[in-house]
């Protein structure tokens, strides 16, 4: 493309545990790396191997309520008495320097960012089928088959929160789906609106 | 892509006169020959070089002004006492079958397909810069000077209609603009309502 977008894009990308959002978005940034993946803020203690900054940002429910106080979250939810959340500021300099922005988030956390932008991309990965689903999670062998019940009967909850999305990805190969959110990105950025700086030179 | 479309998309391109709005067209339909390019009628006589149900359909005043009176036209208009117009049949037969159906028209055309399609993708095409332009129409070295000012001047009338549009594609270079052409209509059938059928089996 000739020119450099005009302001970033706030991406929001949602999917069922399982459905790979996880590989998905590591291979999406591999091809795009000037898209700013935004790490989440949480209170949990970090697991074998996760690294601070990388998987999440760590930080004490003390240092997490302050930013609630001081309204520095654009969305946070607490889940078995852990916070998680996203930092505002963080997001809000990328954009305004014109780099889009991609926030992996729950059904919960993307409604409350849709409150306050309305404009950014809403993006829900679904699997080719449930029953691939199914196996997808029974393919970890991670988990126990109560847990990966309790799994599938959350990925339903979610398919009802699809309505409030704008696109509907497949993950069937993850080269499909990766190029379908590509092609969602440069379409945003085609449209009228987000064009209007070059449109002057010719009105 | 896994799935089949689910209905064909109604996609309408316009773009002023040296924009290299048919060279894109043939690249994009080299890359899609799935997309039917739908050929306007007209009773103007064909050109040394043009084909019949190629470059138009060429038929009798009567005849158009029979499509007129029958409704078969989706849009039509009349330059230079001769009309041009788009036969609603052929189009609405190949979106039922679920064939994206491309239209090649001016502004006026466009506005007159938005208010009976809606749902339409609106792309309109622009050159880098307005003097690109003006060296492209040179650089044909078909036209009198005064021709390329005509052809200018409607150009610039052209691009106030562009707010009407969804997308604007530059066309810097033809892969560039055919990537972004082809980015839009991936985008497109990844929406929501557009997958509507494959929602069914998780809700």
């Amino acid at each position: 493309m000739l020119l450099k977008k005009e302001k970033g894009q706030l991406i929001v990308l949602s999917g069922p545990s399982g459905v790979g959002k996880s590989t998905v978005i590591a291979e999406l940034l591999g091809q795009r790396p000037d898209i700013y993946f935004s790490v989440s803020y949480t209170t949990r203690k970090p697991r074998v191997g996760e690294q601070n900054g990388v998987n999440y940002n760590f930080v004490s429910r003390e240092e997490f309520e302050r930013m609630i106080a001081d309204d520095e979250l654009l969305e946070h939810a607490e889940y078995v008495n852990n916070y998680y959340g996203t930092s505002m500021k963080a997001i809000q300099d990328r954009l305004d320097a014109g780099i889009d922005v991609l926030l992996d988030i729950e059904v919960q956390g993307a409604a409350k960012v849709k409150a306050r932008c309305p404009k950014a991309l809403f993006i829900f990965i679904i699997p080719p089928s449930f029953e691939e689903l199914s196996r997808r999670l029974h393919n970890r062998n991670t988990d126990s088959e109560e847990v990966i019940q309790g799994r599938l009967s959350k990925a339903r909850t979610e398919f009802k929160e699809i309505p409030n999305y704008d696109y509907l990805v497949i993950n069937d190969k993850v080269a499909n789906a990766v190029n379908e959110i590509e092609s969602i990105l440069t379409a945003a950025a085609c449209k009228v609106e987000n064009r209007s700086k070059i449109l002057t030179q010719f009105t």
